[in-house]
């Protein structure tokens, strides 16, 4: 089996946290830069968010950016209803969730990832409809959730 | 209070695992690479391991290393004697430990990270002497450990 995703660069670190707010203030402390924006993730007509193959309308969450490098950081507060960072956050705990990849061609690089041995979890649009992501269940095989990236140019 | 590291930039991804070759074989499949040699940490008349202040002479693990793009990928495999190594293992399960940046000056930066709020779990020298790393517990704030990596010119 070939390798499943063509840029190997890593694109971003998530972290799922309890407390967006306060981790934030922690990584802005850290980096030494002003605090980032938090957003939240966006409205369901837009983002299309299916969580374990089903639609999940109210599935939420807060996020913020760092960058450093060509990296990014990003931090992830879920809200209360089922989604995939919830049920990680309360699996496993505050900590580091995904690493991230850029891929052109959302589809066909699921369906690579599902041949290469990782199960879909969750996917949708972009809050501003710019782009698409798709968390891939690597955590058998590499210990970690494998996030896709698709923005649109 | 200041930024603690001068350099930003991500160095390494440690991973803590159960089974070095297993996961080694996984990732190689996942990159696209020839599997990487399993290396052990070394010895302590050369790591010199300190575990939470003590001489750690038992203290070993088996890593391996994979690189892309400007980053590396490590993972590590400790053996039974107690290090930070088995340690957050056995309380975190496996996944990502440790993000590292390099730094100049190991004793300054460990006390810079101290005053910043982090506490020294474990220091050492590489296996050839050529550099040394220092773990930095950041759970609290940052959701991970922070590791120094300084390598001599």
């Amino acid at each position: 089996m070939d390798k499943p995703i063509e840029d190997m660069r890593l694109a971003q670190i998530g972290f799922l946290v309890n407390d967006i707010e306060k981790t934030k203030k922690e990584f802005a402390r850290f980096f030494g830069v002003e605090e980032p924006e938090t957003v939240n993730s966006g409205e369901f007509e837009i983002t299309k968010t299916q969580y374990r193959g089903e639609p999940a309308p109210k599935a939420k969450c807060y996020m913020t950016f760092f960058y450093f490098g060509d990296l990014q950081m990003e931090l992830i507060q879920p809200n209360e209803e089922p989604s995939i960072w919830k049920e990680h956050l309360e699996q496993f705990g505050e900590g580091i969730h995904h690493i991230s990849f850029n891929v052109k061609g959302m589809q066909k690089t699921i369906s690579a990832c599902e041949d290469w041995g990782m199960e879909l979890l969750q996917k949708g649009e972009y809050r501003r409809g710019n782009g698409r992501y798709a968390f891939m269940d690597a955590l058998d095989s590499l210990k970690v959730v494998v996030e896709l990236l698709e923005r649109d140019e």
